[in-house]
């Protein structure tokens, strides 16, 4: 079984892990989990949501580390900020979007990978931000183990994804990254009815 | 201040009512709160989400009604079918996709309006289900105070679950709605950069 930690803070957006943590968890081999500082976070949309692991509880082996975007991405956390430098430095792919890619800019953590987010202009007073030559015009950016997306991006951000993770061919995962973004019946103009 | 249920169940699918949700709750006119048969449930993508309202604390006066798909949606529960009905004969707005639909199909809701869903096909043994003339085949139909939709549908749904509500401008609709399903630099080169 391979574990994905969805890291979540209060007022974090609904709209970011979505797809991604419904494509993993409902596949046999992999389990989502949450983790987070405090033991409920409610999301920017209003739902109350209990998380599954304090930090200090994590599991010591996991296979991917997504941090979801939202309006708490200024903290200052020890542990947080040791946990990611291990996950990083070691072989988690970690896949980061929106106000939690601020997070790795300001802490230093996007210097050595190409990379994107909401917005350069936002990380201009970032003292440890070194690589803005890196930042890519893109909805979203992998490289190496690590997948950094703007926050409209969900879609591509759980493509990038699914491609680091191995989770499935190209061609399936392309197919379902179609049928989340435009939808059932350009899907099926595009590739058939599914059901049929 | 206007009130957003949003009824869940569990294996409730994540995506569906992300964006709706997150839209409204930042405004600050709106709130929205969750209900549902049990205090708590766990999505699709194995996020527990901890229940606002079970069925008898709902608040008397709501003003929008979103029921999210899912996995369990075969549901027998007499309170549950009362409060469709009720907000349905009322002025309440309601929202309902995918498996929601199947929900409100099987259960004679649709014989009134027109509306879509996942799929007619599924719906082929629903005896209480007389309208299959009025099954459109888009991603979401709105008419009178239902919103329906298939499950690939959270952007069309929330654009017109917006438009029922009158939530805001049509055109400020439409770019909200263009930017979740195309991403920030379609967004840019259709309308221009909304920082700048």
């Amino acid at each position: 079984m391979k574990t994905a930690i969805f890291f979540l803070l209060d007022d974090y957006a609904d709209w970011e892990g979505a797809y991604l943590s419904s494509t993993l968890n409902k596949k046999e081999d992999w389990i989502v989990k949450t983790a987070s500082i405090q033991r409920e976070v409610t999301s920017i949309g209003g739902f109350t949501t209990k998380i599954d692991f304090l930090m200090d509880e994590l599991p010591k082996q996991i296979d991917l580390f997504i941090m979801v975007g939202g309006n708490s991405w200024g903290i200052e956390n020890k542990s947080l900020f040791t946990l990611v430098k291990n996950y990083l430095e070691g072989e988690v792919t970690v896949g980061s979007i929106c106000g939690a890619v601020d997070y790795l800019a300001r802490n230093g953590f996007l210097n050595d990978h190409k990379h994107t987010g909401n917005s350069l202009y936002l990380w201009e007073s970032f003292e440890n931000y070194t690589n803005g030559a890196n930042f890519m015009e893109k909805q979203a950016v992998r490289d190496q183990q690590l997948v950094t997306a703007n926050g409209t991006a969900p879609n591509e951000f759980t493509k990038l994804i699914l491609e680091a993770i191995e989770f499935d061919g190209t061609e399936a995962i392309e197919k379902t990254m179609y049928m989340n973004q435009y939808g059932f019946y350009n899907y099926c103009e595009k590739y058939g009815n599914p059901f049929f």
